[in-house]
């Protein structure tokens, strides 16, 4: 569901913003058809991951937040396109966020369908990549495409600092943040710096507006990982516990590790540890593994506040994120992009 | 080794040549230069993949073919940054091609090394296709990213319809030549015509030196394809067999099961049936496996002129190839552009 569709306020921009949208749907679906039948079947398989268009929602936002009438009117076919491109990007690298690795493949046995295999998987990214800078391409403005390809060189240094911290139980917070700021911030604040560029707007519009995704996108990641840790799967609506079983540690676990007791301490990393290494060979046995180092993890989180850490600091952050679009027009688009930061912490979207 | 340096012709351009990718390795270790240490420490281990330079080579060459000299006076800055574009693209298909299926990374065993996993894999492909678009842009020319990206968009849909013929024993030479046209051929052939297109050459030179580019990758491909059934890794300096694990049908086969007796056909299928499917667990065991497969392989196609039939169309192709080029002005440069064509058969570099 968008993010914008449970704000009851601004009912009229929250349309054309969602017709938009809509547009942009048809742009993807356009960009990505091939004279191929095979190349067609694997591509609605993407549909599967298409989730809430943050990134294009933060482009539409921007654009007419930065324009003069501060409504749809602002939009160009540019940010229609710019908005498809990091849709396009974003899709990628969930289609790449799922090629597993070898360790994984044998926890998980062999039921891991033709359809979503690595190569498959991997080739399908591939071609959402190569086509998101085709589309950027068509644009004709230098300057855009190389915004775009500045924010992916960014993301995929965001992606192997995180590799690289996999299993590293002495992550630290300034790593941890280096981490979502370059796979996750740098890209939401580039949506809203380019939405801005592609009308001229004034530079300090420009970084205004980066500031705001990107404080936003810092907060979005946090609360995301808060949520893999002790959400639902039916209110995320998603595989939860991914990140302990990817050994990867988040702001909530960090946190803990550096204010708890010795013997906390060890009792996590217990638990990390024998998430981490390859548990049982049969698909049902591992599932269930995985539950029961969940249910450890939030156990031993309970009486903490290592949690609530984690989303004050979200909420400080999206606090930061209003607070640099202050300076823009007081219109109704920038009442919305007020209320866009707010929903990334109730996360009803 | 580049595939000049066995040419003892034109030793002057040859100078030239070898001059501009040594820049050009520059220009590569220059782009994907990042601030942390664990990304530089993974990009090292692209050089492993180091190879023939074959597109570059083509940009270069191309690039002097069509200035008014002919020469290395006709290259500029951004030849080289297209020819680093190109080398960045390539080795990005190349790390991906290593992302492994499921049932491959059960037969090989638990010896694929961490630094080699498959997500650190996709994560460092990503890595240089994003560079590869980012100095791309750079160039500021939007015509020359869109024809990038449309080739880019077409080695993608070349993997995706090999994949959807991944185990297809009915695979068409028709079919057969689609993929290596669009994996392979697409990128030779605008590596040629935008070389021609950075200095403004008329419009027919940019299309004579792409279908050189075409015809050349074609050739290079079905050569390629003939040495992973029959060369000897001494040789070609690669693991071999690949395609037949991998269950691709390649011009040979394709001939073989044409051509052959019901019985010749049922043999060979039988064994690429076998070489396809899950064998044993032991890496060992797997390896001993391939080398017994691939002998029975040879032995097979060895009484039959199906690898003949093969290597006559990658030479007629290497004549078209030439054909196609013969309208440029008779520089040395053509003459090598010649002898490089035909060096693709010999294979000697």
């Amino acid at each position: 569901m968008s993010i914008l569709l449970l704000n009851q306020n601004n009912t009229q921009l929250r349309e054309q913003i969602e017709f938009a949208l809509a547009e942009v749907e048809g742009l993807f679906a356009e960009e990505l058809l091939s004279d191929l039948s095979c190349v067609n079947t694997l591509v609605t398989h993407v549909e599967q991951y298409r989730g809430k268009m943050l990134r294009p929602t933060l482009v539409l936002v921007s654009g007419m937040a930065s324009a003069a009438g501060g409504d749809a009117a602002g939009l160009s076919d540019a940010h229609r396109i710019v908005a498809t491109v990091v849709e396009l990007v974003h899709m990628a690298t969930l289609v790449h966020d799922d090629v597993l690795d070898e360790a994984e493949i044998r926890r998980r046995g062999c039921t891991v369908n033709e359809l979503t295999g690595n190569e498959a998987a991997v080739m399908l990214g591939d071609y959402l990549i190569s086509h998101s800078y085709h589309l950027c391409s068509s644009l004709d403005r230098p300057a855009i495409n190389h915004l775009i390809a500045d924010a992916t060189n960014t993301v995929c240094e965001g992606e192997l600092l995180q590799l690289a911290n996999r299993n590293n139980w002495g992550l630290d917070e300034q790593t941890y943040f280096e981490i979502i700021r370059r796979k996750t911030a740098s890209l939401c604040g580039t949506c809203c710096r380019v939405a801005a560029l592609l009308h001229e707007a004034p530079s300090e519009v420009g970084d205004y507006l980066y500031n705001y995704g990107e404080k936003l996108g810092i907060a979005y990641q946090i609360v995301d990982d808060v949520l893999d840790l002790v959400g639902t799967e039916k209110t995320v609506g998603k595989t939860l516990g991914r990140d302990v079983q990817k050994g990867k540690l988040t702001l909530p676990l960090i946190h803990y590790l550096n204010h708890s007791t010795d013997s906390q301490r060890q009792q996590l990393l217990q638990i990390m540890n024998g998430s981490t290494s390859p548990a049982g060979s049969s698909t049902r046995g591992a599932e269930l593994l995985v539950v029961e180092q969940m249910d450890a993890v939030r156990d031993l989180l309970a009486p903490s506040d290592s949690v609530r850490y984690a989303n004050d600091l979200a909420a400080s952050l999206v606090k930061q994120a209003k607070a640099s679009v202050a300076s823009l027009p007081d219109t109704g688009c920038r009442k919305l992009m007020l209320d866009m930061a707010d929903a990334v912490l109730t996360r009803q979207f």
